[in-house]
């Protein structure tokens, strides 16, 4: 097998001196220690990926990988697959909730074709990464080869390796891609199906165990692949990895990852077994609603996430929406006074 | 005494109609039914204010009343009477949390003089609304007199009537404020002053304690203060008033009033006593880690908060900071694709 992570030189940032830089430049502006709460924080980790006391975030980049699942077929969603292409076109023409959300925040957004069942025209936010017309029914066989999975994780480097900016908003498009990440979750962090499987687009509770049953025999199809590298090629799909190579080349490059939900969290889980050093980059934008994104939270040794708003969509939305709360910690950091320099009395001793 | 409410006429935003048609316009969106969450709620709520289907946001005014507290000569809070007119002076020139925020949504900032002890130079974003050097200390006497309680609070009414737009996010500074808040937090909800009372600017549990026993004796020096322009003009402050003027008249003016933490939200438990129809038109920006902010938000009968983020700087910082989150809610509702617009496929049935 190919050793994919010498493709990927990731830096350690463990850096006490800078840590505590950051901290010193916090804890001094004008405002009681602390009382930033979790911005503060964010604070201090923009500061430690960007390696700088006074980060700045430019050119934002959403990339919203789309792919199809054979697996989508056995009715583990509650939408049919042509929503997938359907989507990528109301994306695309600005309809979608991350292209609104995208735009009121001024950041640029565009469409990887990862392995969608469809042919689109050209369109200048798409980019032609297709694999193949959809991966193969995992409960019947390998979701893709491990030539497919290696060519889509290379993909994804290749996409973030050509895009500017200092950060990367990752988001996904691809009925049935909760069923993989579920089966990708299970595997990679040994939970029971049932307790990594959820709605997804809108299945009921018969629904939701009609699908936990359908990705147990599929886990038993593949009682074999156990390292990352097969269980993303088992259990797919192409948009998941496509993100976890642009991630691999996003923290490479060191650049601030802001993590989206549930699917985005699969390609980041079998990334971060790839290479640890990846969550140092990484800010994790929201709890969702999907059941099993508490445990992929755990899994991805996430301690906190942004924002808690019940949202479950997808797409990047969620890692949109929580966007402008890193740029207000960059500019706590860098533009906030000082006591000294605001001449504000500190605390009383 | 003088009725108040009457110079406030507050209509009643109860529309089942227009709120089955907003709720209509939000499913029919491109992305599976309440998948997002509580912003689609928000989106709901945006449009019952400003009473259409279609809402959107202008020229968002934060207005920061500033006062001092006779009571913080008593030790109730970790820093200084004197930062109250220095905070002032450092968000006027912009190096202040809710400053650096404000200028990262291009909002409107304004800061009223409703009582600090301190002359200020005049500044284009000034207003003189002072009623006193500070209000007397409340564990001695009213911190204010009836007179100067209703003149704070035509104060507030006449700058929102002063102010374009249609969003008001109030915010505060004044040393000792938080004393004040969990006084008339205490009187108005009838729970005990001891979980009302918290760190403020960061006291230590010994802080609270003696800052609590403090608060004790205030209550008991005004046992027939009751109503609320009673517990207002006995625990003050002046710029508690000024917040509640302003919040009477904004609702009146069916103004979107996007509510910060402990103080502003002490501000606006008054006004609801008043005429509980204010908190239609409120939305709760963040759940604070002040000690009392849970009892404040059930006292306002708050189903929820936008953000959980451990903030407790007060400044109007939080609200401002949970704003982009109300236009993501607006854009949503206005520029986001239906089903049928996009001939995307809905829900399998």
């Amino acid at each position: 097998m190919i050793d994919i992570c010498k493709n990927f030189v990731i830096a350690d940032l463990n850096n006490i001196e800078l840590q505590q830089k950051l901290q010193t430049t916090i804890d001094n502006k004008t405002k009681p220690i602390g009382s930033l709460g979790k911005i503060e924080q964010l604070a201090v980790q923009l500061g430690l990926i960007l390696q700088t006391t006074t980060p700045k975030l430019h050119d934002a980049q959403v990339l919203i990988c789309a792919g199809d699942h054979g697996i989508a077929k056995r009715g583990v969603s509650a939408f049919g697959q042509d929503v997938t292409w359907q989507m990528v076109l109301n994306i695309l023409a600005g309809g979608a909730a991350v292209s609104v959300i995208s735009k009121q925040h001024g950041l640029n957004l565009t469409v990887a074709d990862c392995g969608v069942a469809h042919e689109f025209e050209e369109h200048k936010l798409l980019r032609d990464c297709k694999i193949s017309h959809g991966t193969q029914d995992c409960t019947q066989s390998s979701a893709m080869t491990f030539e497919q999975c290696y060519q889509a994780i290379q993909n994804g480097a290749d996409l973030v390796r050509s895009m500017s900016g200092n950060v990367v908003i990752l988001g996904e498009m691809g009925i049935g891609n909760t069923a993989s990440a579920a089966l990708i979750l299970s595997r990679l962090s040994k939970h029971d199906i049932y307790s990594c499987t959820g709605a997804g687009t809108g299945l009921d509770e018969a629904g939701i165990k009609r699908k936990a049953e359908i990705l147990e025999q599929a886990l038993s199809t593949h009682p074999n692949s156990q390292t990352p590298i097969e269980v993303l090629s088992a259990f797919g799909g192409f948009e998941i990895a496509t993100m976890t190579g642009a991630i691999l080349q996003a923290a490479s490059d060191n650049k601030v990852l802001l993590i989206d939900g549930f699917i985005v969290g699969a390609a980041l889980l079998v990334a971060s077994k790839l290479n640890p050093l990846v969550l140092q980059r990484c800010i994790f934008a929201h709890q969702s609603e999907e059941r099993g994104h508490k445990i992929m939270l755990q899994a991805l040794q996430a301690k906190t996430t942004l924002l808690q708003l019940g949202l479950r969509l997808g797409e990047g939305s969620g890692a949109v929406l929580a966007y402008p709360l890193l740029q207000s910690a960059c500019t706590l950091m860098c533009d906030m006074a000082s006591f000294t320099q605001a001449k504000v009395d500190n605390k009383l001793s």
